[in-house]
């Protein structure tokens, strides 16, 4: 791992005593989530792993740590006229869960777009939501217009000194709970919480290496780090940390105390998402699963380390959890999209069918088309979506339709969408 | 509630000390799971509901308890000889993970169509797997024959008092945990569970109650307690207490401890899977969400009492939690196939992929009908399967083909498969 830049005589705008202070105030309206040593996650990467589990918070992600230390520093003037946030994710929620515990009058601007169901639960935590903007640069425009018309308090994501300590209030618990950590790896959007934790843990322990991770499509901080400009474009698996730009106070702070940040892959970022639904039975956002993703990227760059991996959020859209889902079966061979050759003559798809079932698999969806084809006349092909056991189950199915002197062939290739 | 049957004379083949001399013995090799207050299912029920998350165990399910107790009494010689077990679930990986932990020789029968990746994970606990029987009462028997060939001593899932006293360990925990429980709501299969934990929680705190669930296709305790036959059929999503026929022992101890049983629709153990995981991030199997599946399905019993849910495992197969998680989307208005009848001239197809397109949907899949169709000549219809952010987004979409003198239909009742 590379080295972090010597500490400069410049002060930070955040410290240790900053999220020291931070802590105490969040003590009792934050969960201390689990910090666990993962056996099974350890043995396949060769890491040892451990996962911070904020996707156990009560709005399921660690932004509530920033968005309540905010609120806490506030003047009792300020509180009594409101605070303002642009999100339609987890700083919303954050933002209006502890607004609405403290008695605090909160406004959510979300795109106009954004499903009703965010809209509804951010009411129910008490919130005004207010919809304006396609595209989120101009719902945070029109956030910040409406807090200088209302004189609100705008509570940035991450780019305002008291969010970043809130956030850093998590690595004193992980440093708490292991002071042996090698590691921390935290996913970088706006880079709040890589600040925050960066700032504590290094004043904590400063051989401490903090990596961040980013999104192969958003790699703000990366392409700030390396003087190299970039348009975000599409969309992220990882939709909390697909932000277009770094913030000011964040990079100040990561440009001296972050030492590498990765990149990693959407096939990655699913595969972490699944593993950690499979293995360690928890719902981890694409962001939230980013860290393991590093881990797996490049496993020679933490084998034989402790590694604190920071699962930062479990709010996951049950779409993309299912499609996610589906294409591990794929992948493992589980479901099968096949593509066979069949003669114009009755009964030639009973006779396909009859094998397959004879041989235990389970046809999902059959296609059977009679025009569009390119072979010869007197000639058609059926699709067939197959679910099998595993990967040799599969295999046996093939060889006998094979045998029987079907031409078959996997289409997979083809139907995953990417 | 219904009052369990008084105390009799008749001693119980497992009592509170065998269960305390259990939790001893398998003191640092069982994880002793967190304990939890969901404050939203507590909304959302009028129960205040503790969840103990038995899918943190290693192998994700409560069984290793019971398993390791029973291979913790094994002579010397009979550790020697080794053991054998038939599963090709939670009680497989639970006998296996800890025979291989004490260096007991293990051999697992599973019934012959067990998945690969299934006998993979328990050869890797070094278990020697045998594949056997196509029902898995052939399996069973296969075991006893191969333990009674081989002089190995059989593992019980659940109707051995060594196995009942490990299970009843997790009764320990939940009150002392939180010794205000009023009642434990606890899944029912051959009843091993049940007994421990009824045995336990009744012997300390004899007014709690002991509220066993059944899945409605698995009936046998609920039948058993009525003294009504009836044929097991069919599968249910809860696979871990699908079971045919309840215990001897087991039935001994419920009859005397178990309060009442209640059984729950294929449909709620889906709802429970489904809320386990976007509310509380946790992966539960269909067995695993039971409790909350009752609680749900008879909220007025549960009413205002403290009730220890037992989320007994989190084994679930993916294709079933996607299938789970698609079709809540079509209950929440998110997934939709809709039935639209078309003029057939060129362009009519385009004309509705436009209006939907223009109006924010999403269009998944299109099937278009020319030739089945029972509507006039000239007419023909399509199926459009449609993503939208929520009902009332939906709505909008039906709105607005209509007045543009499309008529369209929701299909999704033929279409969820039930």
């Amino acid at each position: 791992m590379k080295h972090a830049l010597e500490p400069a005589a410049e002060s930070l705008p955040v410290t240790l005593d900053d999220v020291r202070r931070a802590a105490a105030r969040l003590d009792g309206a934050i969960i201390k989530t689990p910090f666990n040593k993962s056996l099974t996650l350890s043995q396949l990467t060769g890491a040892e792993i451990w996962l911070k589990f904020e996707n156990l918070q009560f709005t399921a992600a660690f932004k509530e740590r920033g968005a309540l230390n905010k609120l806490l520093c506030l003047t009792a003037a300020e509180r009594a006229k409101g605070v303002i946030a642009a999100s339609a994710g987890n700083h919303a929620q954050g933002v209006a869960y502890h607004a609405q515990k403290l008695g605090v009058p909160a406004t959510i601007v979300m795109p106009s777009t954004t499903p009703f169901v965010k809209v509804k639960q951010t009411e129910e935590f008490g919130a005004k939501v207010v919809l304006n903007g396609d595209k989120f640069d101009d719902t945070a425009l029109y956030a910040e217009e409406l807090a200088k018309q209302h004189d609100l308090t705008l509570i940035h994501p991450f780019d305002d000194p008291e969010v970043i300590a809130g956030q850093g209030t998590m690595a004193l618990e992980m440093l708490a709970d292991n002071p042996d950590l090698d590691c921390l790896v935290v996913p970088v959007g706006g880079g709040g919480l890589i600040s925050g934790i960066a700032v504590a843990a290094k004043a904590i322990k400063p051989e401490i290496k903090i990596i961040g991770v980013q999104a192969e499509r958003f790699p703000s901080l990366y392409r700030a780090l390396h003087d190299q400009e970039y348009v975000a474009k599409g969309s992220s698996l990882a939709e909390g940390i697909a932000v277009k730009t770094i913030g000011k106070t964040t990079f100040q702070i990561c440009r001296r105390l972050v030492d590498q940040v990765v990149l990693v892959s959407e096939d990655c970022l699913e595969r972490a998402v699944s593993l950690l639904l499979t293995i360690e039975k928890t719902v981890a956002e694409g962001a939230g699963a980013a860290g393991l993703a590093a881990i797996l990227t490049y496993p020679e760059m933490f084998r034989g380390k402790k590694v604190g991996v920071v699962l930062s959020g479990g709010n996951i859209d049950s779409r993309l959890l299912a499609s996610l889902l589906m294409r591990s079966l794929i992948r493992d061979g589980r479901i099968t999209q096949l593509w066979v050759e069949l003669q114009d003559v009755p009964g030639a798809l009973a006779r396909v069918s009859t094998i397959i079932g004879s041989l235990g698999g389970n046809i999902i969806d059959v296609s059977h088309h009679r025009l569009f084809t390119q072979l010869p006349a007197k000639e058609t092909y059926c699709d067939i979506t197959l679910e099998t056991r595993d990967q040799e189950h599969l295999n046996r199915i093939l060889d006998g339709l094979r045998q029987a002197g079907f031409v078959c062939h996997i289409k997979n290739a083809d139907t995953q969408g990417r």
